[in-house]
């Protein structure tokens, strides 16, 4: 099996040399702009990943993984205009440096190219392919409209969160698997699998963002520690907190969450403690090794030999780190 | 051959019925909404009709055909953001009724539905089907961005005008009609002079459309005469004149178009007299009925009966009437 950076920077390499026309100029140049911010590309790897596993031949997958490449990036030049974010990796948004109509209009083309790369696959496997691709699109962008109707919800259950965050960022991870096995040649019942391997590891891995944000060494992770309470982001963590802490505590929460004014070391140092004295850590890691342990399952059942299941875990085990 | 008035109800039947999710609401209520506001239902029923002529079933071509008026009805509701468009068809569009970022999001999940309506084909022509409706939608796209770019553009070509229209009005009735004959069983040849006729009869159907703004008969077509000069609207007349008029009359040109106040009609009764005295008129019916013969052209070459050949013949003398 090749090292995932080996697949990494052969997407990189690949999403470098992908042409678009020149013209009309303002519609293709945001295009290459946003492609040339770079990433770690790790949807596209992930696609290359599960095509090897299966001995497929990677050159095959190229143009699907740039698909999903292609296709990450609509979705990024049209949550920026939404999320009215000025940055994108520390660079002007495309909304910003065009302006929102080139920003549309570029997104729409994106998703089109994203199609026709993934059309490029065996006329046996086309149909099956595009129906992924279409449920996946479809579960993007039902997740980031979720996510807006949140941020303006008191009310959310725990259930509803996860259902987004696996909508907005755990089903591509499945869909770029699934897709990468089907050009690898597995059947549908492994190609199934890793997907359920995929959604479960992006669900756990979204939870540990969550836990990382407030309990994660700043030194180790490169994030401001708080940043989700500062902006009041409705976390696994917040959303269980507002479920289970009752009276003083409570109400002390709800002030934190509707002042505008505040010191940010303060507030972040008296939401922790809220999170502390409820448990709240121990409620979201209990959540997220429930999701790795799906993911872990899904993938114990997979017909591979034991050195690419190893593989495998390996790589699951890079993404969720045991020890903060 | 079935009547075009029959296929258009046949089409608005199928729109009422199409289903879609019900969460997230804010996702799909736009699209129920979009979609009921009504219109000829012109382009999915050339599908339809394109499909008919052939001898192919209308039934197996609707999912296709329903794909060409959610992806019009998509591009609709991103233009009207685009625009700033108030209303559309009588009622308030999208971006108005809930916000910008819903629009943008039901937009993009209307196109991928389109994709899944139009995967609806028999195997043997998926590919084939999935690449013409890939380059329709993006031509209308460029279309799209080149008439914005020509907006904040003085200095544009009747080449690079036709060039838009083309783009952005036409090549989709193009594509309509490809993709219907060949579920119709046409071959390729025959396909792509249905496409070239459709092409052709969009661009001659759009030179009248700025033809009867100044010289039609308001009572006969419903719309506000010269709106498109006060508008300053580029349109083919409006860059033909300035590409031709000269000495005083081009400096009274450039001064009605520089006007911040004036006086609507005396607006539009001044450029008439410009258009008039240059003879305006005249290129441009020459050019439309330059593209009308190029429709009919394409017609006659079809392989299809004579009975046939003559349906199409009336469909294309009903859209260009010849007195105004």
């Amino acid at each position: 099996m090749r090292p995932l950076d080996e697949l990494q920077s052969l997407i990189a390499n690949s999403v470098a040399e992908l042409k678009f026309p020149e013209y009309p100029a303002e519609l293709y140049e945001p295009i290459q702009y946003i492609l040339a911010l770079g990433g770690k590309r790790m949807r596209p790897a992930l696609l290359l990943m599960a095509c090897d596993l299966f001995g497929g031949d990677v050159n095959e997958a190229m143009p699907p993984a740039l698909a999903i490449e292609v296709f990450h990036n609509f979705t990024l030049m049209h949550d920026d205009i939404m999320d009215n974010a000025p940055k994108r990796r520390g660079k002007t948004t495309v909304h910003e440096k065009w302006n929102s109509n080139v920003a549309i209009l570029s997104g729409d083309v994106m998703l089109i190219e994203g199609y026709k790369l993934m059309m490029q696959v065996r006329e046996d496997i086309l149909r099956t392919v595009l129906d992924i691709f279409n449920d996946t699109a479809v579960g993007v962008c039902e997740g980031q409209q979720l996510d807006m109707t949140f941020e303006t919800n008191i009310d959310i259950s725990i259930e509803e969160y996860i259902n987004m965050i696996r909508l907005k960022t755990a089903v591509v991870l499945g869909g770029a698997l699934k897709i990468g096995a089907l050009i690898g040649n597995a059947d549908m019942k492994d190609a199934d699998l890793l997907s359920e391997f995929g959604i479960n590891l992006g669900v756990a891995f979204q939870l540990q963002d969550d836990i990382l944000d407030v309990y994660g060494d700043p030194e180790k992770f490169g994030k401001q520690v708080g940043g989700d309470i500062i902006s009041n982001k409705k976390t696994y963590l917040l959303i269980k907190a507002l479920e289970l802490v009752e009276g003083a505590d409570a109400q002390e929460l709800d002030q934190w969450v509707t002042y505008k004014d505040f010191d940010p070391t303060e507030k972040v140092a008296a939401v922790t403690k809220i999170y502390n004295k409820a448990n709240i850590r121990h409620y979201a890691e209990t959540e997220m090794h429930a999701y790795a342990d799906k993911a872990f399952a899904a993938l114990d059942k997979l017909n591979l030999p034991e050195e690419n299941k190893q593989y495998l875990r390996d790589f699951a085990d890079g993404l969720l780190v045991r020890e903060y």
